[in-house]
């Protein structure tokens, strides 16, 4: 069978073409800047990436090319080959516990969601109705990003708030990068044979932490909003909102301009006032940029301090798992997250750890929680489910 | 000498007259409500407590009546038996990093921190001139709760916000409840002979949880503000900043609104609706109010993760210490603190803790941390920091 998975943004439509149940990409691309003038698109095909110049109007318009390329790249000759289409859906605030079939009904609730995630939700919708226009017969599904973690018991989702602003407008901890942390969940069942206690690290560009019991979320960094919890590229995870009337009244900004800046200017950019790289920070650091090495600093110190919550929430961790971006890429980090836990007896293997696109275990034969990296693949989980859903 | 230690709030000033060196509470008392048609002070002699209802039209008045009263119950015969006067100050900034004796340029550099923190520290400033004006001839000495964690490093105090906001605005953590922390670092050293690795836990209605290696804060959960880090009375702690937008829009509530809902409607009062104080949130637990069970673990919960951060901090603690109301006087909060660390080694012993009025250690002999109450003493600690400087 062949799946399409999708992810939409605001001006932007990633997709990817697998074969399954062989878990095979066929073809994969990205439109961007859709709307804009200088909007453009790239397919990878083979291992060939090929960059095309040209107007997007709008999503649907990039769901036209998208599949008219799909027949000029030959990997197939009719829409009708096309048996899914997975959608990612960033808010299924706590309508949604799993991926299921898009029908009016679950428009009708993602929209009525929008305001929980006034700028992603819309974009995601979006792209679900340009594919509906486009292919009105091919069955499509709904993964949630927050969906996974709608196991999280109430004590954890609670925030120490007054209880109707929960009861009456669901203000609570949602969490997101659920596909992600349900396929490193899943992984390494498959690996392992079993469920085992797994801190599941998600750190790329945004970033957060998922502690994983019995295949279950049961914690998660990220908040509210994906704002909350580790620092990120932009984002300033957890602060003092009590600081907000004075940054206000001191910078003369206005209400949404600050919470734009936490946002956009934030993260590791706000200390840094280099990059929101980490590739770029991490060059700082080696470089010993004062302000590269802070970054850094608070940076592994943050996710260490979610690292130890998990571990005392999972009573003793048997696997920390790095995954996305830096997760997978920088052993610098890794290793500034690990050392800050060899008192407790949690050590890398040196020599693992530096070795380029490793996949596996990097802790030493002796170390308390073993260590591993290992590329999250959350394109496939969506085409998965969709797989799944339409053959039940 | 007679030292007098005073804390003035904004409607309140409490204070405490000692004798020092021998440490020793001569009496002590409150005045309540300046400046209000219901008015009223107390004073505490003798183990015996007098409640004394009268017009306090501003805090001078309060200072000249405390004065007259300290006559009056026979403890001096003339002003001049007053040695010192130790004031708390709230806000210290980055300017000081101890105590310092009172002079007009140390007024300025208070006066000038107002911005840092609008309530306290005009409230404390009306304290301390309302003394000089009734005592101008008395050496004074200001105690700043923010002073003893100075030495934490900029990577524990910084954000990860835009860093002008830092270098222009002294946005940080700057951290409180520093003279209790102090008090606990000083007398954990007099007790054991030697610096040892601790994490003190001050919760109180206020609460807040500091790292202390070689007798110095390395790092405390309080931030910008006092409402950041653990869940307390009916301050939220920390919490995902993302939310405020959401919550301004669907409660149709104005940003200066939500902000006092999050310090004076949240903690454990927003969780329960019943109560601010840990009491009444206990009996509830007791009798099984889902939402006081909910709040006693969401509070034990958070103390855990700065515990366990914390402990990571200093590469493994040798004591943790329990102070202030909840602290000193909760054996089952202590109880559901622990006991999530149990898995790591850290061990209560039941008999120790659930003894009334018991101070010193509670853990077991094999606990891998030392588990102890300690009853903190801020009253003392700004009297002493008065007598040394005053004897320099």
């Amino acid at each position: 069978m062949k799946i399409l998975s999708v992810n939409a943004g605001s001006s932007s439509l990633k997709f990817t073409l697998l074969e399954l149940p062989e878990e095979k990409v066929i073809i994969s691309g990205n439109f961007e800047k859709i709307g804009l003038p200088d909007s453009f698109y790239s397919v990878k095909y083979n291992g060939k990436k090929d960059r095309k110049e040209t107007l997007l109007k709008d999503h649907t318009d990039a769901v036209k090319i998208l599949l008219e390329e799909l027949k000029n790249y030959k990997v197939i000759k009719s829409y009708d080959e096309i048996d899914g289409i997975g959608h990612r859906l960033v808010h299924g605030g706590d309508k949604y516990t799993e991926s299921v079939i898009i029908n009016e009904d679950v428009l009708k609730t993602v929209e009525s969601l929008v305001p929980l995630a006034p700028i992603h939700n819309p974009a995601n919708l979006i792209g679900v109705r340009s594919f509906m226009e486009v292919l009105p017969n091919t069955p499509m599904v709904a993964v949630f990003d927050t969906a996974f973690h709608q196991t999280m018991k109430e004590e954890e989702f609670l925030y120490a708030l007054p209880y109707e602003w929960y009861q009456k407008y669901g203000v609570r901890r949602y969490g997101f990068h659920g596909t992600s942390h349900r396929f490193i969940a899943n992984k390494m069942k498959e690996i392992l044979g079993e469920d085992k206690k797994i801190i599941s690290c998600h750190i790329g560009n945004g970033a957060s932490l998922c502690a994983i019991k019995n295949g279950k979320s049961i914690a998660t960094s990220m908040g509210f909003t994906p704002n909350a919890g580790v620092i990120m590229g932009s984002r300033c995870g957890d602060i003092d909102v009590g600081l907000l009337p004075y940054v206000i009244s001191q910078t003369g900004k206005k209400f949404d301009e600050v919470m734009n800046d936490l946002n956009k200017k934030s993260g590791v950019l706000g200390i840094t006032g280099i990059s929101s790289d980490m590739r770029d920070v991490e060059e700082g650091f080696n470089n010993k940029d004062p302000r590269c090495v802070t970054a850094m600093n608070m940076y592994a110190n943050k996710i260490v301090d979610y690292i130890v919550s998990y571990n005392a929430k999972l009573e003793g961790a048997d696997y920390i798992v790095f995954t996305a971006g830096v997760g997978e890429n920088s052993d610098v980090m890794r290793d500034m997250i690990i050392s800050r836990l060899n008192f407790m007896g949690v050590k890398l293997d040196s020599e693992k750890n530096s070795t380029r696109g490793i996949k596996g275990i990097i802790s030493t034969e002796d170390s308390t929680i073993k260590v591993c990296v290992l590329p999250t693949d959350e394109e496939l989980m969506i085409a998965k489910d969709t797989y799944d859903l339409i053959n039940k």
